[in-house]
């Protein structure tokens, strides 16, 4: 069977209110699908994406080359197995790939809200794609699933609505984001704002996709470290010297440092300034426990059968972190819920990359 | 008895000749010395600084407010007795406080290095330092300490001149410089580098440190991070909101943003950035088993007394990168050495930091 990769995009005329207390009116949320949906509406999987992921999380679009960003996991066969759900993946609010952001057009002049965009929360988001569910007149899921904020999302759907999803797989993530992240976060928007190419947020979209954000690429370098891990940099780039580049000259360079480089300045072809503001902002203020009176009360809300999966050096989101929750659950005698710490060098990077370390368990918990 | 500090300068007209086979020529050596020499020169201490420490180690210079860097260790009756022993601490060559950097003036022509200064590593600067001592006629010390890049010297001092020194101290650093560690000094240099304020090195440096570098105020919020630790940032910021500022405003701040920025900022006002290129850049290509078959081999010429003091939650410098130190020096059946995990949470910058959880170890090295 194929993928049946679709993507759509649905137009909302209502206002979303938002944590804030601001108002976004109108807002487009554009996603795709894949699989086929069942005739009770029993096989949905939704799956929550990271801070620069989009709804394109399998699959490949016509004359492009490069599949979506959880290829390996989802498709016909694979471990989300399209043959039998029918997977969903929005792009958030917030973001640049067709949803609503800060570089959308304001309904009543057409000008790019820009700073007019307002704040928009973890809470948001996943409050915006239970509104596109229903209006897929899809009121209750199988699973969702999510990594880093993505993580953050399904874990709030857990806590926001807690009769909507029979199971929930939390990965990488937090209960609140700490402030290692935070400082992380504080790098790439200071290096952003502060770039003259950025025009104070007044820059033109098509000249820093064409020649690249510096500021940004800086904040995105800056952001890879927080990715990775003292071991994976080491068994990828060792103290490894670019060739021809003598080691006492000032502009040589270290493997790692053309890594960097290039993924920083890559980044900036594919990612908008203002977006990257908005959605670190989002991660920043993100805290499973607002508007509850502790972790533990919002944890009591909790009925999804939960899967909690850290990585041993994640050390952008710790296993601590994690297992916090876990211990949370076990005093307040949550017995449909398991955590489970998966060995990896890879950094925060592994639910992208070591999907054979986690395949058979999320498997497990999609069928079982 | 007082401190009896003392800031002198020597000047060097020999050449110096560098790892890279270029010349340094002539060149400066700042320094500070504390106490007094005894009759028969048995009671020097030798303190080395990290990147963007000074010859500045101890004391108060009149008419200004702050204590050298390791005030708190360095004094009469504290742990590096100025009473007993005479110290002394010279500022690196590369550097920015006195010693010959990229912004002194070059001897024909007047005109600041800025590029022209050649690439110097950890090696050259013992080096230069062994030759200012050379002129202080002292020919041994009695024991060397450093930490971070102190610590690179100190370990460089072990190697290089094996009979130099009764007893070493290295703290918080490593044997060569991992990829973790370059890959932060990367976001600070090209921050620097792409700051247009930085004019591709043809800075006014009064200009730079009168309006400050944003690029290396980035650079060094970045540098910060690495040398915190979780723990740290968690007991020190939280997720502590700075007052008055709402959270959902896109610029509010938390506690930890607004520490970055302090810090980032201020720092541009009395560091240098060509230097903190230039000794990142030292750092980076630092390797004790360059010119060396093996670090095994370079191990072999120590012969002074070698203590390496870890700190548990250093993500610069890990503790494990000293554990291999010790590990090595015992395959080799080397007695004269202890390796010391101090228990910390404040990562790297435990050495600064942390002087109770260790003054009694340095005290008894050096008096026992």
């Amino acid at each position: 069977m194929s993928l049946n990769l679709r993507t759509h995009t649905e137009h909302f005329t209502n206002p979303l209110y938002l944590e804030s207390g601001r108002i976004l009116e109108p807002y487009d949320i554009i996603y795709e699908t894949y699989g086929t949906l069942n005739d009770d509406k029993s096989n949905v999987v939704i799956i929550t994406h990271a801070l620069t992921g989009s709804h394109h999380c399998a699959g490949i679009y016509e004359g492009e080359s490069k599949v979506g960003w959880w290829d390996g996991l989802i498709g016909s066969g694979k471990t989300v197995d399209t043959d039998k759900y029918f997977v969903i993946c929005s792009n958030v609010i917030g973001s640049c790939f067709g949803s609503t952001g800060p570089m959308s057009r304001m309904y009543h002049n057409l000008e790019h809200y820009r700073y007019k965009f307002p704040v928009v929360s973890i809470k948001d988001m996943i409050k915006a794609q239970r509104i596109l569910f229903d209006r897929l007149d899809i009121h209750h899921v199988h699973a969702i699933i999510g990594g880093s904020m993505g993580g953050m999302q399904a874990l709030q759907f857990g806590v926001t609505y807690p009769k909507f999803a029979t199971k929930i797989i939390a990965m990488a993530t937090t209960y609140a984001t700490q402030p290692w992240a935070i400082a992380f976060n504080k790098v790439a928007s200071e290096a952003i704002l502060k770039d003259p190419d950025f025009k104070q947020g007044y820059y033109d979209s098509q000249v820093v996709k064409e020649q690249g954000l510096t500021g940004m690429a800086i904040g995105r370098m800056a952001g890879h470290i927080s990715f990775l891990s003292h071991e994976s940099m080491a068994s990828k780039f060792g103290r490894e010297y670019k060739r021809d580049d003598g080691l006492y000259e000032l502009f040589g360079k270290f493997q790692v440092e053309s890594y960097l480089e290039y993924n920083g300045y890559n980044f900036t072809k594919w990612f908008d300034p203002l977006a990257y503001l908005y959605i670190t902002k989002a991660i920043n203020i993100f805290d499973l426990s607002r508007g509850c009176d502790s972790l533990k009360e919002a944890m009591q809300k909790i009925q999804s059968e939960l899967h909690l999966m850290s990585f041993k050096n994640d050390l952008l989101f710790r296993s601590f972190e994690m297992k916090e929750i876990d211990i949370i659950l076990n005093e307040i005698g949550n017995t449909n819920h398991n955590y489970i710490e998966i060995d990896s060098d890879y950094g925060h990077d592994a639910f992208l990359v070591e999907l054979d370390k986690f395949k058979d368990y999320i498997k497990d918990v999609l069928n079982g």
